[in-house]
């Protein structure tokens, strides 16, 4: 789609976007003709959830139709559940058709989304169509069913330890001083902060003062807190991995931050492309690359460490560290670079993202105002699960349950290898045996159609396109972590049959 | 202190800051004499915890003398944890003097600050040193030891549902499907939603659609939310009560509002004022203001009613409207307007502030806005404590705790005024009987100075000073939810001593 060529006058009646004929509409067929082709468009995968779809105006005056033609189309897929508007923001794509169906409501979420509503970001439809997925996409992918679901970035929440959560929060109860029930220190709880520093030393080769950690509502408000940090200090750009999370990434651009995108490959991040690209401050992950599983190799490392020390700062998303199966996690970068890297970790990948819990140990200079982030964003993360958590680290349950998922999610990952090998020869597998997730990639063809068409099939992931800014591979982001053995191959199975 | 007139030449030694007079020193005693009168002036609440000194510069300039003399009276003070320096943010007081102690290391925190950090409002040393209280001084004074805590703003925290509260989650953990465990909707777990609307419905007279409610951290987080989006639309102030929470004034200039004053008298917010003020935007507290306890009356309702059916919008801060204890609270502004009002409430003087858990319900047309901002705030509240609530609040076991909470809540209040009566003959009582504090006022005298030396006897309650930007008689604002009635005659008898 190029919307800055449209409306030039002299061009032939059709357009880029889709390749659209309206030579080949039946004579009276116009709206009919154009919602098929955008169905079957959506459908496959070219117009992926979170695209965003011309104006009526704009896509009339390219095909050289009516543009009340136009709005008819829109407006039937919009009540089937295919598209929504977003008043200024302009009309996105919130669901695939299922499979063999064309006509009625969609079991697909579709939020009405009242005129005028512009996105939390604040964008508007300058974006090109297929390069950045909504906001939302992640809430829209949730809400889409599916027989088998291997999104990445959760452990097998099926091992939560509901019992010893409980007793952990029971014991909490029975000791806790009533005046421990009001506001509290922003940055934590002291009881959790040191629960923490034992964590980091133990498993990250991190020496913490507890002091010097701050309790947060998970890695994605660490993002938004450090944003605004920097933001604050003159910062406009937050360099980050490229593939990398796109998660990260909305955050980032989220809180007014652009994000652009250093390359990173089987050694991991190409530190030289950040030396040149003039940021002062990156966002990585070294000691498992999100979502490609390489581990920073020991020369990036060091350049990685040379750049920080000339003045660079990192932001270090340890997201998945402890995950690894096959050797001890390297140490945090933090652990070399205490002045030079905000480190950034949470218990999503250990217990639950829905306890929303991270922690976030910045140099020295930054403490006390990220403190005051903090303060300013909610007064600090809610008590009694703080406490729970630092009861289960200091009784060694966090750690046993540490060990029960090593080995669950090893066995998971073995058999999500053994089905990709299986059903998927010519893909390859990307990564160290480390983490929830695999990355495969394949020679050729379209991920997002790909991965559309495996939702179709029941089959839930995302495409590598969502966490890439530069051309790449094809390819799949497959979570194992929350899924049988028997789950996962046919969840491959499936995938390679619509391939 | 008019520190634009320092360093004026021609005036005569000496300093407006404090009358300080350094004629009155003994011949090489400068720096004790200094340090002596700083310290006197910190423990009388001259210098309220807080408020910045001027740059030693600048008081040098003033009193002519050396620099020197300055900086080590300042170092002084700071080893004995009565001041911090905040880098380009100037020194601040930190800690009231203990009483009878004039040396060694206080027992107040006081937090090290690193050279060049600012606060997290950014502000630099440009406001006047009495007006606006540091955004920690809430954190600073909840540290300072005291025997009898009457910082408002706490329900009874002794009273907190231990028992009921694991009943829930055992409960909610029983049933709890593990993808519940995952992320989930950033506006809140289905369950709490609609738990939330009918208690709105029920004790607040409002309508809403569970899905146009959004969970959020607190009212904290609300304001946060609310000052983004209006930032976002071109809002640069929003108008707030005087007298007025600090804690939301803090919070909105944190955000980068400005919160001009409309005076509030025993009717209610002067809506006339507001109106002449010409500001777009409202926070208010109409159906029990904080701090004085007046209810908006009847004509000031219809005159602010039509004040946002001219175009503008309130943001409603329901605090604690459900604590009326002589007849049902008067239903909220929002029940009557719906696309006018941005109505927040919590749990946090129902249950306990430490839940963090409050929630929004704001016109149509800033939903998807809102709950955008809360996705980049934290992807959305924890589920687990949301569940837990949504438990007690269906099962009638929240109003339950409510009605107990009146009960003994009441008792208190009636305990608190008679105490003053007996102690304070001449202090007048303000507000309604309801909530959790009253606020009395006095003929004359400084309530900085009366709360700091309240608190040298080991009684913690808040200035009104705090609460105001305008002139204003001077008060102290008393919580008595969390004392019982032995505690609170002895605090008072106290402040009658001090007084």
């Amino acid at each position: 789609m190029n919307r800055s060529n449209s409306g030039i006058s002299g061009r032939s009646k059709g357009s880029d976007f889709l390749q659209l004929d309206p030579a080949e509409a039946p004579a009276g067929g116009l709206a009919d003709w154009l919602t098929d082709r955008l169905r079957t468009a959506i459908s496959m995968g070219h117009l992926p959830v979170g695209a965003r779809l011309p104006s009526t105006r704009t896509l009339a005056a390219d095909l050289g139709i009516s543009r009340g033609v136009v709005t008819e189309s829109y407006q039937r897929l919009t009540e089937d559940g295919h598209l929504a508007g977003r008043g200024r923001a302009g009309t996105i794509v919130v669901a695939v058709p299922l499979a063999n169906r064309t006509t009625g409501r969609s079991r697909l979420r579709t939020p009405p989304r009242p005129p005028g509503a512009t996105d939390a970001a604040g964008r508007t439809a300058d974006t090109s169509c297929r390069s950045v997925p909504d906001l939302d996409i992640f809430d829209n992918l949730r809400s889409a069913p599916a027989r088998i679901d291997l999104t990445p970035g959760v452990p097998d929440l099926a091992a939560f330890p509901r019992t010893a959560w409980l007793r952990a929060e029971r014991a909490v109860l029975t000791d806790l001083e009533a005046a421990e029930f009001g506001y509290g220190d922003p940055a934590g709880t002291p009881a959790l902060r040191r629960a923490v520093a034992g964590w980091l030393a133990q498993y990250r080769g991190i020496a913490a003062d507890p002091e010097d950690l701050i309790i947060v509502a998970g890695v994605a408000q660490a993002i938004a807190m450090v944003a605004q940090l920097l933001g604050r200090h003159g910062v406009d750009e937050i360099a980050v991995e490229d593939p990398g999370s796109l998660g990260s990434r909305q955050h980032l651009q989220g809180w007014g931050m652009r994000t652009p995108p250093i390359p990173v490959d089987e050694r991991g991040l190409q530190v030289d492309v950040l030396r040149k690209s003039g940021a002062s401050v990156v966002m990585a992950t070294p000691a498992h690359h999100f979502p490609t599983g390489t581990v920073l190799d020991g020369e990036r490392r060091r350049e990685l460490v040379q750049w920080a020390t000339d003045g660079g700062l990192v932001i270090e998303d340890d997201y998945d560290a402890e995950h690894r199966y096959d050797r001890p996690p390297v140490p945090a970068l933090r652990a070399m670079l205490p002045d030079q890297v905000i480190y950034v970790g949470s218990v999503s990948k250990l217990l639950a993202p829905a306890l929303r819990i991270g922690w976030m140990l910045a140099p020295p200079q930054y403490k006390d105002e990220l403190i005051g982030r903090k303060r300013l964003a909610d007064l600090g993360n809610a008590a009694l699960p703080q406490l729970t958590l630092a009861q289960l680290m200091e009784s060694g349950e966090l750690e046993r349950q540490l060990r029960f998922l090593r080995r669950r999610h090893r066995t998971r990952r073995d058999a999500m290898v053994t089905a990709i090998r299986n059903h998927l020869p010519t893909a390859t597998i990307h990564g160290a045996a480390a983490g929830l997730h695999l990355t495969i990639t394949f020679d050729e063809g379209d991920d997002t159609t790909l991965a559309a068409a495996a939702l179709q099939q029941g089959v839930k992931c995302h495409p590598l396109s969502w966490h890439c800014q530069l051309p790449h591979a094809p390819g799949l982001v497959l979570g194992y972590a929350a899924r049988t053995p028997t789950e996962i191959t046919e969840a491959i199975a499936t995938i390679a049959k619509v391939c």
